[in-house]
Parts: structure tokens; sequence; C-alpha cells
């Protein structure tokens, strides 16, 4: 958490009454369409501490008060937070107004001061990017601090058919429509299929008091521009515009999942600064989902021209383009490996009986047998290398003995090639030679990395022969 | 083809001169890149003869100019089709204008004129969907009368843009983001990818003469309320717009794809007016995908809101909704049957020797042995008929016996049981009572419209059993 700004008055909640109000009222209907959408999305379980996030606007006021009315039938506890911007001179009398508001309904409200401006300022964000930062943050560490479950975000249909809108103008593929789920994380949206005039409707009817957001009329904020330009104009041509981008979302979410189970079940194989999987079977958008999780998860997620450029790369049997700093893609026969540039070890001298480390293939000297994988070697001078131009084996190439047991060109050059004095005895998976054993002196691959790689492409191979 | 109007002169192409123009400059730049566009994603093959459509509009005219350059590189032939709307005054003149361009490039030019308005308000629809049918009814019928393999369409990034847009704003899933695809059939967007700035530019360039096609400046038309409306707001937030929009067309165009591969997959078992698949193994998405698929077969597609309640029901064990006239969707077991009301046949005497059909089942009745599931009847009186409500075989109910034999709840009331008088002697896959086969009367299943389904269901049947 970055400068959080002055702290006013205290973390501590600021109310603490034994017992909070309880509605007898029958419910309203838009109380019982959220307590539904709860249940039926199982967004808060029985029992939750729940922080909901009040600004003080309609909204959140709306989602406070409908989650009072429903927090005995969902058996939950609620407690508030509310982060003063600083951002406009009203922002002080918005805080009054909360503090009040939490000491009538007798809900404990956690409460902060962050100068906003002067974050952004400070790193150079825009102001709607610097508040939500501030506000995220804080609303975490009261989470924490108070031991809730799961924070209330008073996001409606209105909110996510913007947030939609601002990703497709900006771009963005459809995954990245998937935005503002229902349940993320700890994070809750009761309200999100409700429309901005439901929640309008509510207050009126239940005559409830708040502030108006006034960031909510400025244009320079993108958000609001959406609002408030783009979104009537959109409307002349379908009023219910709100419904088809919840239909776009609701899609994505569908799509989101079905990328989850692809990933799960696509088999990654993860081995230090490099991810590899196995294309046999996958079509262009499976490749494609699962090169853009595992750039995301090296921080450095493909953009769209990327994307488009590797895909027409697809139909070669081989390639290997930079895609970020020091990250690389590879195509080899049937993987793809998606990994950072390292040092690679080129050159280990066997001289005692311990482990070797040969670029992540762990071989063990011993005077006895240690795997099933092993070989004998005279007592001489023995190490482990890395291929070198030229290299041959009789009047065979090295490059022609890994291409025909199929070890894909992004693994050869850090491929472990063991050597008694000049000559080469042993190649894992490729080629050993024939010793006999009487020196007593064993070398065991004990670690092979990429072994299920090799046996897949093996398994690829035969099937090949096979239906030739 | 509806009214296609006044033909004027003739469907007889108007020039038919030996040699068309060659030009002998070098290629242009835009030129390249959609000889490069053309060939990459294989949109002409070799030897085509290719129907350019020619409004006169500057698309029309810069795409007949640069196909006409580089239809050497291309190996392909060129004709020209233009179909006079009648909507504005105008169109006479542009109609004169092509005629001609066709004349100075010595391009082939099928012309005809159609009564849009008059159409559009015989049919109640709107202009601008009148004129499209109109056109693409007449390139059509043009392609086949001048044995053209491919129409040509100057449709560019703008009109893609407009299209996804509009799409958004009515409301679509992922896959109605697919529009206007470069190559769809026989038709071919060799533009597609090109911005209609740069297309203007290609004009002034080459000192091109077009016509205003005016009704781009008529907003009561939605496309052109979007075009002129819509879009330089959203240009406001991103002036690259159109490669947004372009980003979210190439990733739905990749999902396209890999829904036609899970269609491939699924094995849709299709026995007359149903279509059951096996959701064994698939997801919600996948599902989802499935069930769209096979209602559009029955003309009757899914909306989101069938959809968003379809997939609610999902976890259940099995349902059965009515999703339009007489076409229901059920689930049972494993499967899930999308099926038109029909008919059930409830009752069939077995009184010949000759082959009996009950509801698609088909029996021969034999002094033969005619297929390994048979059984032998008594010289009685046999009949076929439909489960009954109480319906017992000693003290247990046909229906727990169905159930143990996991018969989908969708078959069991067109599924057939075989009586011999009031005794019920067989129930194909579920019961069969020992008879001794003396009367030499053979009833045999020789054909079994739901076999696979009670098999992969009996081996799911199988696999929960091995798993307790």
């Amino acid at each position: 958490m970055r400068r959080l700004g002055v702290r006013v008055p205290s973390l501590a909640p600021i109310f603490l009454l034994s017992a909070q109000r309880v509605c007898k009222l029958p419910l309203d209907e838009l109380e019982i369409r959220v307590l539904k959408f709860v249940q039926e999305n199982q967004l808060i379980p029985h029992g939750s501490r729940v922080l909901v996030a009040l600004s003080g606007g309609v909204d959140s006021v709306c989602l406070l008060h409908i989650l009072l009315n429903i927090k005995s039938k969902l058996q939950i506890k609620l407690l508030a937070a509310h982060l003063n911007h600083m951002i406009r001179p009203s922002a002080i009398h918005d805080e009054k107004f909360v503090i009040q508001l939490c000491k009538n309904l007798g809900v404990e409200l956690y409460i902060e001061r962050a100068d906003v401006p002067k974050f952004c300022r400070e790193n150079k964000i825009g102001i709607e990017e610097g508040a939500r930062t501030l506000r995220y943050n804080f609303l975490e560490k009261v989470r924490k601090e108070s031991s809730s479950d799961l924070i209330a975000l008073a996001h409606n249909l209105n909110d996510l058919g913007e947030t939609i809108l601002h990703r497709i103008v900006r771009g963005t593929g459809l995954t990245g429509l998937v935005c503002m789920k229902p349940k993320d994380g700890v994070k809750v949206r009761p309200l999100l299929y409700i429309s901005r005039s439901e929640i309008e409707d509510y207050a009126r009817r239940k005559k409830l008091n708040y502030v108006e957001d006034e960031s909510n009329y400025d244009v320079r904020y993108t958000r609001n521009f959406i609002r408030h330009r783009v979104l009537p104009i959109l409307k002349e041509i379908n009023p219910d515009l709100e419904s088809s981008l919840k239909q776009l979302h609701f899609a994505a979410n569908l799509l989101e999942k079905h990328l989850l189970k692809l990933i799960e079940k696509s088999r990654l194989i993860q081995f230090q600064d490099r991810v590899i999987f196995y294309i046999n079977d996958l079509d262009e958008f499976e490749i494609v989902e699962l090169l853009k999780y595992c750039t995301e998860k090296f921080n450095e997620p493909l953009n769209y021209r990327q994307i488009e450029s590797i895909s027409r790369l697809l139909s070669k049997s081989s390639f290997s383009v930079c895609v970020a700093d020091k990250l690389w893609i590879k195509k080899g026969f049937q993987f793809i490996s998606i990994e950072r540039e390292r040092n690679k070890i080129s050159f280990v001298k066997l001289d005692d009986f311990k482990e070797y480390n040969f670029n992540g293939w762990i071989f063990k000297l011993s005077d006895r047998i240690e795997s099933e994988n092993y070989i004998a070697l005279d007592k001489n001078k023995n190490f482990i290398r890395s291929r070198r131009p030229g290299d041959k084996i009789g009047k065979i190439k090295i490059k022609d003995l890994m291409i025909n047991s199929r070890i894909p060109e992004f693994l050869r050059d850090e491929y472990p090639i063991i050597c008694d004095d000049d000559k080469i005895v042993w190649i894992p998976y490729v080629y050993k030679c024939q010793v006999r054993e009487v020196s007593g002196i064993f070398l065991s691959l004990i670690f092979d990395p990429y072994g299920c790689i090799l046996k897949m492409s093996g398994l690829e191979r035969r099937k090949r022969f096979e239906r030739q």
C-alpha cells in the first residue's frame, strides 16, 4: 500500500454498537431480486462478514440498505468502509454524511483520507486510475484488519455496460469482455445486473438520502464521457443497450470458464523460466489462448498484433519469436515453449562422486547405479557439455540424431552430451555408446526436467510411423 | 428471387471485348497489400472468374481498379455487376457512370434495375435491408449466369467496424461478432482490412472518378447513423477505433473455427426430428454452443434470455423446456435432446411376417432370427406398445427398470415394449423374458435409432459403478 494520506480519525471502527438495526418490514421487490441473485450465484456464504464499500452515492447507499434488509436471510454480518478521496471540496461533506448514515444504521464504519490528486501527480497516472488504486488498497487493508471475508461493491448494470464498451473501444480480445464479475475473489457485486434507474427508484421508494457524486458529471473522465456522451447516442439505436452488453458479458463469462478448463487439461510443463505445452490436438484458438495465458504469467501479455502474427506462424513446423524483453515463443515438433532467455551451462567437469546440475538435468556420479537411466564411464576425463557446431558421432551429425529422436530445436542447445575424454558416450534418449562396466564409475540421470516431453514426442513419432 | 424490377438493358453482358486492359505499371503499395491479403488468406484461387459488385462508389471503383492491376499475378478473370436500386433520382446517373467506366476498362458488365422502395413497401422491411436482399439476389443470379466462381465485395475496415458495433448495440453473443468474413462461401472481401481513408487516398493517387453514394449522408439508416454520429464520438476515446473492432473480429473468427471443431467432435446423433448429444465431458460453454447450433438447424435460434435460463437448468439431472413452437430441449442422464413434437406410435399389432416401424425402431417378424437382438414369440396375440401408467413386470415398475438401464426420460414414452397377449416379454436393452423357442416365430430388432446412445449410457453407468 502506497501513501494512503492522513488517516482520520483512525482505522479502528468508529461505531461498535452491540445491536444492528433489524428491519421487520416485508422485503421490497428489488431486495428480493438481489437476495435471489446472491443465492443463485452463491456470492456470499452463510456467516460471512461483509465489508460494504460506501462512497455515499446512491448505488452504495442502496446496496447497504438492501443488504441490511436481507442480512438475516443471508445470515451475514455487515460493516462499511469509506475512503475520502480528497479530490473535490465536497469530499468532506460526503465523509460527514457517511459517518451520520452509519451511526443511524448502527453499522461499524472504517474511514480514511487519501490525497488522490497528489498520488496521481507522483505516480503520473490519471485521476480515475489513481482513485481506483487507492480505494482498492484501502478496502483490502480494512477487510484484513476487520477480519471481513468479502468486500461488497455497488457496481450496477450501467457500470458493467460502460466498462465493456470502454474495453471494446480501447481494444480487447474476447476474454477482455469478462470484467466486473459477480464474484471475483473477495469482491462481490450484488447489484451487478440491476440498472441505475432501478436503484434510483428504490432510493425514492425508501426515501433514502445520498450524496451526489459530482465527478459523475465531469466528462474529462473517460468513464463519464462514455456515460454522458456515448451511451445516450447508442440508446437511440437500442434503448435497452445495457441488456445487449450484459448478453456479451454473459457469453464471455461462459467462455472464460471454458478456457480455464482448457488450461487445466493442457497439462502445462513448467520448469524454471520456461513453460512448454503439447499442441498435438489443439486448434489455433486453443493455442492462442494458452499463449496468452502463459505470457500473462510472465507478466508480458501479448498484444493483438503479436497474436495476429504468431497465429500466422503456427502452421510452420518450427519458429522462434521474441515477444518481449528476453521472452521468447518457440515451436519445435509438436511443442511450444514460452521462455525467458537465461545463461546456459555449457560445460561441467565430472570429477567427484556427487550430483551435477546441467541446465536443470540432475546427474549423479557414483560407484553405484542410481537410476535406470545411466552409463558406465572409464576412469578418465569425464564431462558434460552442450553441443558444438559440427558435432558428430562417427559420420552422423548430432543434430540429425536429435532430429531423429524428435528433440525440439529449443532444447538442443542446452541438451546434455556426456563425454569421456573427447569421445561422446551418452546423449540421454538419443544415443548411448556400448561401454564395458569395469571401472565401477557410473553416471545416473536422477532428474530430467523434459523427460515427459521427450516421451510424448516419441509417442507421437511412433504413431506417425504406424500411420505410414 | 423476388420481384427484381425492370431489367435494363438485359442480363447479357453489355461489353464483350476480347482483350481486357493490362496494366504494365509497377504495383501501388495498396495493390501490393491487397495482393498479399488475397494470397495469405487464399481468397481467390488461380483461374477464378470473379464478379465485382460495382456500385460506382469509391470503394467498389477502387476494388475494380486494384483487382485489374493484380489480376495477372492472381491469374483471374474479372467481370462486374451493377444493380440500380432506384432509390434516389441520381441512381440513373450512377448507372451511366458505371456503364462508361466498364466500357473504358474493357470489363464485362451485367446490369439491372430493381424498384427497392416498392419491394420494401410490399415486404414491410427497411430500405437498407430491402436493398441488401435485392442486391445479393441479383449478384448471385449474375454469378450463376456468367459462370463466375466468386463475388468480390468492396467492404472495408470501416464497414467491418460499423457492423460489429451495430451488432454489439443490438445484442449478440460472441460468435455474432463474426460478421463480414474475408471469405464467406462464394463472397470474398479483398479490402476488408483496408480503411476507408486509405481507399480514398488510392483513388486520389490514381485520379479515379467515382460517384458519391448520397445515402451515406442520410442518418435515417442505422448504418449511417453509426458512421456519422456514433463513431466520431468513440474516436474521441480511441482514434484507432477500427483496429480495436478488428481485434475483436479476429478473436471471434478464431473462436468460430474452434466451435466448428467442437461440433465436429461432438458426434451429434440425428434421427428424424431430433438431435441428441452426449454431454459427459462438455463444459457449460460447449453445451450452450451445441444448443445454439442445433436450434439454428431447426430454424429456431435461441435468444439470450433462453440461453441464460437454460444454462441455469444445466446442473439439474433432467429437465424439459419448450423453446419455440413445438420445439423442446430435454435432458436425461447425460444426454440432451433437441426435438420437434410429433405424433408417436403407441400400438402396433404383429400379425404378418414383415417389418414393423415403431417410432423409428424397425423390427422384423419372421420364421428366422434376423439379428442378434431378437426374441422368440408364441403363436399368440403379439404386439408392440408404448408404456402405460402403472406398467409392471412382476412387482417392479417399468419406469424403474428403465431408470436402472439409464434410458433417458425423453425416450421412455416412445420406447417399444413387446407383448405376447397381455404379458410383457421384451423391452430392448432393459428386459427380456425367458421364452422357449418352439413356435418358430421370431421378432428381430433390425434398426435401432438410439442404440448407440443406450450403449454410451450403459458405458457411463459401468464406469460409475467401477468408481463406487
